[in-house]
């Protein structure tokens, strides 16, 4: 078997974290009998930008259609690229012309990541977030009247299609089906945003319809919010729209100790080449491009490797892809046991060590080689 | 000095978290030498509404005008009555008619709570947040076209005016102008959301350059949800747009244990009876009407006490509301600790107690009468 990978590194931490992560991806594709192809593009990023005055070339949907997954780092800087531009132009770019309609992201406690929360144990924590992500609150229709008056009026639509909706529900009931835990929890806010979020939750309601087996339930953003801090082991897979799951995507990895561990896939779900429907899925770390920190060489590097696993889920390699996550909990879990006993130390700082992006990639790629 | 209050109780806990909050009110006002007049409303309620058809009687804007303030409990109940009948019947519609413009929402650390944050002692959560009241996402414009067919479309308008952010960012300036800190949080999210959230950006560093004094940061919804979580005592005021406004009031108190002490003020900051734009203000509990714990007589009263503490403050009896928070203060420090000891217990369940709404009530109207 063999994969050919674009790899889009991005900006700041983006650059820092790929060249390990692409390490540990090929000391799990050896050790499993397939081979990855690399093919390194440095566009998708504010350089490219500066440099071209474009985010993209040409044919960028061409090269990328030509690969089997998108692994891509970060972007934006919006110092010296307005966000605007970075981002409308590669990764929501990516996104909507793709059709990943799924944004994909586990959250999961951690042995050796320590939780900011008071109780909770390794284990305890362990949800999926499937979020919406292409239309929803990200629309880009609207604009402004009465520009420089008193009257100025900004506008801008959340768009909700039945495909749209439907799709994103389905996909996580198939979920939270093929989980032990069987329960969907949906993001609303139905009893403020008068409109889009009733449609979201009756959608949600003739679906559940199609899935007796699945438990389902419904919270409202902001208490949903309050039990990921308050009750986060009662979570199974938690669906929302682009915003919301944007949202809870974050918090959820923060309660779990640091966001810079936690991965995300932009799917389309269509995963057999040979259709014609196929289109690249993305495989990215939640974090972002993190300029305050771009350059020191501390950038977690497990959100990702761990993006690389769930792109090996993607493709079909799931033993390369369990073992992937098995040597991520190991080295974490092994490196602070030492971090307490005042051993050699390869957390990084977010995690509460004073390793390296480097150190800490290397030691999940030694233990892909050696168990 | 005297006050005329409307008190509305509304549905379920709100019910039981009025009398004993009226109780603690009394207290303060006969040891600081004022008279309270409470008018007792039934309306605004689920019960109301399923006897009479509305959940407002036709002169509701008349009872409440003639009134300094407005104590609200909770309303909604949505096995019973939909929300948009119920919310938007009752505290929406007041929140808008009443051009409640600032919801104002204090969240602290507090003796005697337990966090589930790890690492947070009590007074290391210390901030404001100010949300927007009136417009953003909760615009009720919108709707839906091709129903019932694979095309169908859910629309849903925001709207930002000039008049409506610039007025709650100056408030939210004035509010971190008067802190030791001087700090103003913003929430965005205008790398996602592209037309709306760039010009709140925008009238925040406008309206920046009049308060050169002032520290301004602003983080995106997504990160800031987790900065919450990693570092809440970095913030000081926090400002943000209805629904980030509503899900971040959520969030802080939840990191500080319970939803159950927060007190929420929606202002027309317009104090003073005699000016003809005064309208009245209402102060309210974060916490909804929770249908699930209702009628158990378990409630948390001290989000009810500390709103009326808040409405000491805008009445100008800073006091009495000083002293209502001290009461509130050690009273749960002393709780605590006793119940750490083993000793009598008066602390409600969500703060990890086995008291009741009446114990805790009773509690704090004591500490008002006797300190
Ligand atoms: C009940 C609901 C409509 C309301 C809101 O979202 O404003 C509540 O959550 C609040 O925070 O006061
Ligand atoms: C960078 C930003 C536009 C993006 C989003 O909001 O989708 C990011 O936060 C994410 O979660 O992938």
């Amino acid at each position: 078997r063999s994969y050919t990978i674009a790899v889009l590194p991005g900006d700041g931490i983006g650059l820092e974290v790929t060249p390990p992560a692409l390490r540990c991806l090929e000391a799990a594709a050896e050790r499993f009998g397939f081979t990855l192809n690399f093919r390194h593009f440095e566009w998708a990023s504010c350089d490219y930008y500066l440099k071209h005055g474009k985010m993209l070339p040409d044919d960028w949907k061409r090269l990328l259609q030509e690969c089997d997954a998108i692994y891509f780092g970060a972007v934006g800087d919006p110092a010296r690229v307005p966000d605007h531009i970075s981002l409308w132009g590669s990764l929501l770019r990516f996104r909507r012309e793709f059709d990943q309609y799924i944004n994909l992201r586990p959250c999961r406690l951690m042995r050796g990541v320590p939780s900011p929360l008071a109780n909770a144990k390794p284990g305890s924590i362990d949800f999926l977030t499937v979020r919406e992500n292409t239309e929803g609150e990200y629309s880009s229709i609207g604009g402004m009247i009465f520009e420089g008056t008193e009257r100025e009026t900004v506008i801008q639509d959340t768009v909700f299609t039945r495909v749209g909706v439907d799709r994103v529900i389905r996909y996580a009931f198939e979920r939270a089906r093929a989980r032990p835990a069987k329960k969907l929890t949906s993001a609303t806010k139905s009893n403020g945003i008068s409109i889009t979020m009733p449609y979201w939750d009756q959608r949600v309601a003739e679906i559940a319809k199609e899935y007796p087996d699945v438990k389902v339930d419904k919270y409202h953003i902001d208490i949903l919010c309050a039990h990921f801090v308050l009750r986060p082991h009662i979570f199974d897979v938690v669906v929302g729209s682009n915003l919301f799951g944007d949202i809870l995507s974050d918090l959820g990895p923060a309660c779990t100790g640091t966001i810079g561990i936690a991965p995300s896939a932009n799917l389309n779900p269509v995963s057999k080449r040979t259709d014609p429907d196929w289109k690249p899925s993305l495989f990215e770390p939640v974090h972002g491009s993190a300029p305050d920190i771009a350059g020191k060489g501390i950038a977690n590097p497990v959100g990702m490797i761990w993006a690389g696993q769930m792109m090996f889920e993607h493709l079909g390699e799931t033993e390369a892809a369990a073992a992937v996550l098995a040597a991520i909990e190991n080295v974490l879990g092994d490196a602070q046991d030492r971090l307490q006993k005042g051993g050699e130390d390869v957390l990084t700082p977010d995690m509460g060590g004073k390793g390296t992006t480097e150190g800490l990639g290397k030691a999940i790629e030694i233990a892909l080689k050696t168990s």
